[in-house]
């Protein structure tokens, strides 16, 4: 770490820091200027809680300006520790594979074994790969609909069996873990609960595919911790998702994030999907974001689909047709080849 | 609701938007201008969740430029069907009281029975109301000290009982709510999870007293109907509490909202409490800060206060010596009677 | 404009709001429900700032909640009104033409001769076509350097006629547009003059094209305001920039709004124009960016390059060397052909 | 400044840094980590554009991971360098005394003799001690009202003369500035033109006192090298002004910054005022806000105020009637009083 140390410290000032910086276990190293005492702390790699208590001890220090934190606080995701990317495997579909884009897709909500069949009809043969769903569904109002749960879980379950396409769907609550697990292949966790750190640790032990969408606030550094909670129990096969950051903005949902997905990929080794339809909240922009994402190194899309959006019980207004959205997997397609990948 | 109808609708169009909210049960009510054509559509009080959906049918006609909802979408919380003020009496003190002011104040993290002893002694002999401090610590990294658990909230217990202070803790785990409400006297909902939706309804059932902060990038309708599906379970005993939300300013470790004080007043009846360490950061602006908040109206303040931040686990930076906080709570007396309330 | 009022209004309210709309020419049309009254007040064309104070003047009503326009506030610039979009034409250069994307490149900061004869070069043979570089540049310090002035134009008119590139280079002072004019193709307006009207109607009394940039913070509807400022004048050589918001993010200098490039195509008739360069600030990241922006359907990109970034006296950290153009030019041209373009 | 090293850096590396930074001035001091080097660079005071095009080029060497600087950008301005706070005498009052709080307050827009004189004397005998009003208005819309111009500010000196009220009223042209200095007691800056450099420059040249209002996205730095470009060129009587910045939310029309009143005056010696009038962009909030202020230690605030806000050509949502006002000065004094100061 770095310390600042203000222009007002006295020779004993920098004594008594550099016998605490050695009291813990750190060399200090000063670099005295002009205006400023700059002190380089190296040391033993303490724990990473101990580390941060211990800078915020610093900063108490009426004498210290700041204190710069330089490694990384994340490892397990970190592509400075694993450089090779990571390929999740579901069934088959190998998500993070450098010569592929997977396509998920399907309704926002499942409201019935009819709907739900008629939408994994038109992500199949759109030539998607995954098939996406709610079950338990967050909403901002109490008197929302909450998902139909286990039900829609096994109208799930169906629709994979018959339509040959793996499942995603979200889980919020810890005790449903298991729950979900018996049916999806893919667990989402929601933006709402990007820091909900004991449904991380929990979907860290259930060594499942996880899909981890980033907060509505989050810095990357913050989301990248979050990943790390679930790495930290022993599973790695983790996805992120840029899902659209909370600006002030307020033509669009939500403000899409485009320059993640190159910035994650440099920081991480897990593979990035891109989720423009909460990015956006309208339908008439979903397919010029996907094709966006794809160019700019996305491993992946989520979008939703649905057979009558006019009769959507939720997210109507960005929710693609069955026409549409097959139209828009053309499209994707070309952009994909034009990076070097394909989605076939 | 209200819909904008585009200029390039026909005549038919009109007729079959009209016919749709006939058979929803809404009147029409077409105001034709030169260049667009507003609908305005009263009708049976529909459940919230049908509402919101039918809405977001709406816009996906093409001829549809936007629905605008007229009514607020909480109740119980709301000021309009609720105007007196809610008063919370924990343990005779009276939060939301428009005579009083209170204040909480406490370590970020009860470390051992002595320094919480510590704390607590400091904490009542300045006058403070209420003892905080974390036995479930959220925590960015996963690496970092999450708390000591319910070895801490027995010593949150005994510090209740020998100061005669009412204990303010966080639960963050769904399965920890009973455990949490065997020691505690108010539930706190940390900024993290004031979406988590499933944990606001176990709250809700809990009916115990409830501190619910606002999330870092809350909107105030968001943050209102959180504190609605508490209220929705039961449970009116609830505190609001703005801490900062996230914004691009990085001096300052969050930006305080102070408009969000008066806001809520006039859109909710329930208390307002200010937190202004997470909201700043930085000690040197905790009081001013605190100030801000009691002059703007607020119900009470919440204070990080240690025995010694040069050694905390956590939030040194931002907490208060005992001696710096005696003399805050003497400067925050002053405001208070200079808008009409008192501390003691 | 659509009027909320209280549920608590009177029916005497409700007819003194009527007189007042009917004083001002408006026609009300009460729809009456059981929480909430709306009035749609549709009537004469009155002058929009007129119309903007009248509305704010019925929000003092004590029982009006609130009051919502409906009418977009722009006309010269907005798509409804000029469905045929615009194509400028740039010394032969079509900007905004559907078969085309422009690039545009150049260094930061026009340098000496030496500097930008090779920049000039390079961004020629890798086929870019307009010529970018700064003569007076805005600076966050006052210390900083601020341009070569017009030494710097003149460089940038040889350049051109040597490389046949037409040039762009921002104008910042209100008495310096008729001297830019004599040197430059096209005047740009940085993104921290969005909203200095002043110069907005004076590059509009200019008559030359304009490449308007987004404001660090400014919405879709302020920042086509600030281009209609410009096409009220008569001039409507304009290009839209999506060069970045800020945010919270603090990892890249800014977040490219990738979501505003097809926005602004449905709500505006001009062309779009992309600034990677300033929306990552990070060399390593402005491939990918650029991609996306014309896969979402840019009209054009501008990127910074530098025959020597290392010694670059601004924007070093941002800027591609010639080699990283050429081969980024290259994939960008697949890229186009995927969307049914070309830069060639 | 500090160079942090990447992991992957060799011994080559290392050295070619160091002798870069040698044959720039600079010493360089290593400290070496498990995983990264950090290098402090301590040297010359060189020109800070100098430095900051120095940094960016370091920045480009591929082994560096970023590059911190560690001084403040700003010299004449800050507290470090002048630790007396600045008080600016403009007619004989006060701005920036430490015993006195000071009221500005007055109409958005100068509507007509009137009008103003109406307001004028409301402000007077309300106790206020310096009357704003608008000549040049700045608009987000072209076709809105743009002020009386040099009639506005005839009326604005006028009732000076008849109220013995000093006058602030904005510039927003550079070429209006000589004009406007002929009227008015105090410049002042708009949020729009905070970082219009060459506006700030000329009205550093013109030694008269300036309130510099915070963009509506400028980080604190950002904004106190605005206010180091008027220092720059001589002129000292500067006051900064909080006026809310831009964020998420929407309920209230900005969000007021309180943390920033107690941080700019660790940074900075200048005066600092606050605007709740934009900050908040509602009447009824403006009285909370205010008190807010004052008891964060705001050397002053300014107020709308209109004869009747129901007929005002502009934010008349945000104007307090005299009444209103006159209440709230009597409140504000009991705040000032609660934290040492007066108005009176």
């Amino acid at each position: 770490m770095i310390i600042v140390v203000s222009s007002q410290a006295t020779p004993e000032n920098l004594e008594h820091l550099t016998a605490v910086l050695k009291e813990r276990g750190y060399d200090a190293h000063l670099s005295k200027g002009v205006e400023t005492t700059i002190v380089g702390a190296v040391g033993v790699m303490s724990a990473p809680d101990e580390k941060q208590a211990f800078m915020e001890q610093l900063e108490t220090l009426h004498f210290v300006d700041k204190v710069v934190p330089v490694a990384k606080p994340y490892k397990l995701v970190s592509k400075q520790f694993h450089p090779e990317r990571t390929v999740i495997d579901v069934r088959g579909v190998r998500i993070g594979d450098p010569a592929k884009v997977v396509v998920m897709a399907g309704p926002c909500t499942v409201e019935s074994p009819e709907q739900l069949h008629e939408a994994a009809q038109a992500v199949k043969s759109a030539g998607a790969h995954i098939l996406r769903g709610g079950a338990f569904k967050p909403s901002t109002s109490p008197y929302s609909f909450h998902g139909h749960g286990e039900a829609a879980l096994k109208m799930l379950a169906d629709a994979r069996d018959e339509f040959n396409l793996p499942v995603i769907t979200e889980v919020m609550d810890v005790r449903d873990v298991q729950l979900v697990c018996k049916y999806a292949d893919i667990l989402q966790i929601g933006t709402r609960n990007m820091a909900n750190f004991t449904l991380l640790r929990e979907v860290g032990d259930a060594k499942v595919p996880v899909m981890l969408k980033r907060g509505m606030a989050a810095l990357y550094e913050e989301y990248l911790l979050a990943a790390e909670y679930i790495a930290s129990r022993g599973n790695y096969e983790i996805m992120l998702c840029e899902r659209g950051i909370r600006t002030f903005e307020t033509y669009t949902r939500n403000t899409f994030d485009v320059n993640a997905i190159p910035a994650w990929k440099e920081l991480s080794h897990l593979p990035v999907i891109a989720d423009p339809s909460h990015a956006t909240g309208k339908a008439s922009l979903v397919g010029s974001v996907s094709k966006a994402a794809v160019a700019a190194g996305a491993d992946g899309v989520i979008i939703e689909v649905h057979p009558d959006p006019a009769k959507a019980v939720k997210d109507g207004a960005q929710s693609l047709t069955p026409e549409a959205f097959s139209n828009l997997v053309v499209e994707l397609e070309l952009v994909a080849q034009a990076v070097g990948r394909t989605i076939r």
